[in-house]
């Protein structure tokens, strides 16, 4: 029921830049990631006015997704209230693939948006405490499964390494995937954020009327932060792995929320931060 | 004037990690980069109520030059408004040294902090073009100078080898540094956000008087974004040279503003995208 907004052209461009290596400087053709605002809004069923929740960065493209999956990722929506999505009025706004309408089966309770900056603003807040304790709140009991083996977990680094258009094309992007536990790549979505792809992958989901992602493992190409982990919960993913380190707060929530968190350190090793009870070691 | 927030302590942590490799599982200490949220607050000479700004999640340490450098690369504050910073009131707040209020010499005006919303949500916000405009009325004229040699530039990425305690140990936090337009490194800060240790260096700067930074280079870890450009321009900095490839806007925003802006694509060879008259090539 959504519009597909994934065409191509603006996701990359094409520029022109001066190559130098050494003493010779030459003029060449490249191609670099796109970046635009994008504005997230929701209406409810009653016909009021759109209410505008964030304006984010990111690269075009699977932007209903994004829109979607902010909004369930923070924890505004539950992806059944889901109805559709629009995009801005070409009459009124003169970009208007850069403004999406999240359209609910039900009003957004006004609330949810002032908590929500209480938890950006108060709790996540000054008290770390508090913050992991709205995550908590917010997120349905944790999944006791899967469990995967190491050879799974060794294997999905590689996917990061192999080919895949846009960062080949132009480096700097990030590139979370979502796994079956058994190994298979499910999904992947790309950004120059490094929240925005997590809640394309999350959208995606909640679209397909996939949540919560109980038997998943995400793979991480950015650093694990408190918000990277927060996503991931209440999208109810119980594996989440990295190619860089996480943060303190990160491995906190990840234990309180009963997460795995898993970090390659180099290619053929990697550390369990916590929930090890769901890698089959030994 | 300002307290001195940068002690050691809570800027990296020890845990324990299972770490795997093939087979084998042991248990073994790690340390892993902090990660706290930290509450940016504003105050005028009239003694009214500080105004809160903004929440960050931040690697603890250099704090009040966080606060600072937020506040003057946002755009809200000219740093020779800031008189002084202070850590909360330990009898009100679990965790004072999470709330940074910045002492000015004269009232915050309300309409700057409305105007920086509104740029985030209107106008930074939808029309990429509008965004510009508001960036380059904030910017003084750009400086003429530095010219860097190729020779100069190719050795800044060395840096970003060479050791350096914090990445060493935890991996995963971005360590931006500002140079002499002639090469000797002047000032590095670290963090887990890619926004917050810009915001330290320009911080620094702004405490020690030393603002714009007229013939400096600065070098970014991480990807080149809008807002980095953004926040790079209103310090005064003409030369941002990075490791990872800027966006699109990222270019139009550093030519729109006369900057240059410089990426290794390997060690060896950079990109110029924009500015190469600041580069001394042939």
């Amino acid at each position: 029921m959504t519009e597909s907004l994934d065409g191509p052209g603006r996701s990359a461009r094409a520029v022109r830049v001066v190559a130098v290596r050494g003493a010779d400087a030459v003029v060449r053709p490249d191609r670099i990631v796109g970046e635009e605002p994008m504005e997230i809004r929701a209406m409810g069923p009653g016909g009021g006015p759109p209410v505008s929740v964030a304006v984010t960065m990111r690269t075009p493209g699977h932007d209903a997704e994004l829109a979607v999956g902010f909004l369930v990722t923070e924890g505004l929506v539950r992806s059944g209230d889901v109805v559709r999505t629009t995009i801005g009025d070409p009459a009124t706004v003169s970009q208007p693939e850069n403004e999406i309408t999240v359209h609910l089966a039900r009003d957004l309770d006004p609330a949810a948006i002032s908590a929500r900056s209480f938890v950006a603003t108060a709790s996540c807040g000054i008290c770390g405490k508090a913050s992991l304790d709205q995550v908590a709140v917010r997120c349905d009991p944790p999944a006791a499964g899967p469990v995967v083996t190491p050879a799974t977990l060794l294997r999905l680094p590689a996917a990061l390494r192999s080919a895949q258009a846009l960062f080949e094309e132009t480096g700097g992007i990030h590139a979370p995937r979502l796994f079956d536990a058994a190994g298979p790549l499910l999904l992947l979505r790309e950004d120059v954020g490094r929240h925005n792809p997590l809640d394309k992958l999350v959208g995606a989901a909640a679209l397909a009327g996939d949540l919560p992602l109980r038997d998943r493992v995400l793979l991480v190409s950015g650093r694990v932060s408190f918000e990277i982990i927060q996503k991931a919960a209440v999208a109810g993913i119980p594996v989440v792995a990295a190619i860089s380190a996480p943060t303190d707060l990160a491995v906190d929530a990840a234990r309180r929320l009963s997460m795995t968190l898993v970090f390659f350190i180099v290619w053929e090793c990697f550390y369990i931060y916590t929930g090890e009870e769901r890698v089959a070691l030994g």
